[in-house]
């Protein structure tokens, strides 16, 4: 029981080391020792968070850093529980405004939250954590989740591999765009889900507007740099697409005179685009894309090369830049769970948002759904519905402790309160040239509010603006907004 | 001559393709065809711009774009000529600030300028233009600079090779930190002079900061990661490692609790700190660095690990974050080119930053020195030595074109006018804490204004406040000022 012990040691380990304050000008060196010897590195897979005892605040351990997982730990009650989230990025990203910061309307760090503006007891509390790590392993038997520090190719530390015991285990994911298995996909085409997305996006727009520009390049080929595809017609694919053609209209036609003639827009749709919104608004959406320029092809893609799409068809689309915006899956990571399935291969979740047949495990957002035998349709992946899961498991498991259930198996008997039941709020979509669709019923037959046009856009900004998470960020994205409007977009690539 | 013909046609190629207007929703995809055959890739290295005629505008070309080049062209009148750059990157950065955006005091957007807004022309006059490129080759005889395109890796298009016919070259391609032939420093540590270096010490921080976090980790190890190591001691090393102490002061106390006890900053310079500045200010910026736990050591770097320095005296530094920033010199391009060298490598200049033994070639910025035979120092690389030859440059060249003098090999006779002189304007160096040097004095030995403390801090920053190029990023980085005194610094790691 030597690691066992080490756990211990390590959960409770206080700053004993005291700080060395500079006494004079030059510092010996001499307290900087050789590193860690063989020894250290034989133990290194078995330290972690060792078990809570029955006197220690119990721990909840949550897996993902979206709107499902930012949100449960935004209301988590810190006094009852101990927060532990493990996520490759330390930061929630406001996803309705990224493909806004593609083209500069909005910059980077204005959709990005850092967790501990989310849950400030992440960075202080003594038993709250932070680790910027992937799951790799869940053992619901014995409470544990098997983690791996993510380095991103930096040299910093070696892959650092430890586990965790959790009270409860909160799975929040999400998911992934899905290529359906189309080739060259991963390889030639751009994502459009995280910041890091989003700067690849910036950077590569504007390293192709300035290739074009090169002496002596072909008609041909200066076309096809500057052939922007976006394959996907749903709020994201239409969203950014509108945003690129604003780009075009306003700074393109100003900051890149010389090959204004040549960039275009082409968004391709197996069906029809937004079709979560009503026949109307569409149709709406369709005359103002087709209006500011961008092309809507109906087509299916069968192969992605590296400078050219091939559709089902059989003709060829050649691009410059190529935004993948189908639609999202599980991850493999999900899928490998050995957990029960909702359709569709998300984590199989009852009512409560529990995930049956094994005990203190909750599934929220994107890599969840309602079992089947819950009689319920799985939910869509939508921000919202994380979100709204994210608040609701929070007062669950609030709830959970004041009832005393809060340690690991000791919930059995406990009242959950009502299950969670999804209320639709609407759907908003900008789709440019200050124009927007908003759709405030609940389905697409329900009774309610549906417009488009420019009251609509100033409803979509305003709810996001409002949505924003931290006061800091509504400064900087109405900032943004402001100067875009006034000075144009930043065209600097950095 | 076929390849001059291109070279004509290409110079005067005219928008005549009708760019395609979509007239129906769905567009036929008819107009792509297949890419250029192999008999255009044989012309590819020929074209480029070619030779001015006598009745055209004469064209300058500037290589690089950095304070000097982007002050050459902010100063060049259009009017008398057309401006052509080259350039890796497409923006000029504000160096003075660069140190503040590591930390997230300042966003990297808000110190870095494209050059289309500096020079207008660029991005719209008919001639004038920016090329993405890096310069291979200047010959002089027959007035021509050899370019590059430059990717980045991004699989957007081949390198793509052109020349450029000039009637005035400017070189500006600035200098390159000095490694003094260190093993290891390349590899290990992070330079920063560009905004992608900023970026990179900013990912690594908010990495280590997160790693020293992961449990199990050894205290030694902790302590390594969260130890910053700063070589050199000029202004950029100083300001660098005030800012850090700024952010382990406000903000790894608050939001890294639980590690703030481990990070340290520790700077190493072998002779003196702010060697240009007086005894009195170096005395107060050595306590005041001292007072913020910057540790100032003494020594002389041998040889750099990837998770240690070592030392000449034989004693070994480990750390998690490296800043190199020991000077600068000739970049090995500059070097490399045949043409006169003033003493240090540099372009040799001579009273008019003209390059003798060639027509109508001049040399600003870090990479040029004045020659021996002026009698004249070769000037420090600093960005008002740098930003002032380019106004100088630009005056002159305005000059050279109304007296006839714009075209090649046409302005032998033309009197210059008065030499370029350089006038000390002082030095400022920010030290953390609200506290920051200012020397008003044109040398080391003459009288003036010198003080440190809070007061040189208000001056620093309304100095550098207003020297920010456009009104945008004057207005950002005030409210990045704003919100880091209010909020704190922005800690995604995005």
């Amino acid at each position: 029981m030597a690691w066992f012990r080490s756990f211990i040691q390590v959960s409770k380990i206080k700053s004993s080391v005291r700080p060395t304050k500079p006494t004079h000008f030059f510092t010996p060196l001499s307290h900087f020792s050789s590193a860690a010897g063989p020894a250290e590195a034989a133990v290194r897979e078995r330290w972690g968070l060792a078990p809570t005892g029955p006197d220690d605040k119990p721990r909840v351990v949550v897996l993902g850093s979206g709107w499902a997982g930012c949100r449960l730990m935004k209301g988590l009650d810190t006094k009852a529980y101990d927060v532990v989230c493990v996520s490759p990025r330390n930061h929630m990203v406001f996803t309705p405004l990224l493909a806004s910061t593609c083209v500069g309307t909005l910059e980077f760090r204005s959709v990005a939250e850092p967790i501990g503006r989310i849950q400030p007891a992440i960075s202080s509390a003594p038993g709250s954590y932070f680790f910027l790590a992937k799951c790799t392993g869940v053992d619901p038997d014995n409470h544990m989740v098997h983690c791996e520090t993510v380095t991103d190719g930096s040299n910093s530390l070696e892959p650092w591999k430890f586990k965790i015991a959790y009270d409860k285990l909160v799975v929040a994911l999400g998911a992934e765009a899905s290529t359906f298995g189309i080739h060259g996909v991963t390889d030639n085409a751009i994502f459009l889900r995280e910041v890091h997305h989003a700067q690849e996006i910036r950077r590569k727009l504007l390293l192709n507007l300035m290739l074009s520009d090169v002496p002596g390049i072909s008609e041909e080929e200066k076309r096809r740099l500057l052939h922007c595809v976006v394959v996907g017609g749903g709020p994201t694919g239409v969203e950014f697409s509108g945003e690129l053609s604003d780009f075009i209209m306003k700074d393109v036609r100003q900051r890149y005179a010389h090959v204004k003639d040549y960039i275009h827009v082409t968004l391709i749709e197996a069906n029809e685009i937004l079709s979560s919104f009503d026949d109307r608004l569409r149709q709406y959406a369709t005359k103002q894309l087709t209006k500011s320029g961008v092309r809507l092809v109906r087509g299916v893609v069968k192969d992605v090369k590296s400078h050219k799409i091939i559709l089902s068809d059989g003709s060829e689309v050649p691009y410059g830049l190529l935004v993948w915006s189908t639609g999202v899956g599980p991850s493999p990571f999900v899928r490998s769970l050995q957990l029960p399935k909702s359709p569709g291969g998300r984590i199989g979740v009852d009512e409560w948002l529990r995930v049956p047949s094994v005990q203190d495990i909750f599934a929220i957002g994107d890599c969840s759904g309602f079992l089947e035998s819950t009689g319920k349709p799985v939910l869509p992946a939508l921000a919202q519905v994380a979100e709204r899961q994210g608040k609701y498991l929070a007062e669950l498991l609030n709830g959970v402790a004041k009832a005393g259930g809060g340690q690991a198996n000791s919930s059995k008997e406990i009242a959950l309160g009502d299950p969670f039941v999804y209320r639709h709020l609407g759907s908003m979509a900008t789709i440019g040239r200050f124009k927007a669709l908003v759709d405030l019923r609940q389905s697409k037959e329900a009774k309610g509010l549906s417009l488009a046009g420019f009251t609509s856009w100033i409803i979509w900004r305003s709810a996001y603006l409002t949505r924003v998470v931290s006061w800091r960020n509504r400064f900087y994205v109405a900032v943004n907004w402001f100067t875009t409007f006034v000075s144009g977009r930043d065209i600097s690539r950095i």
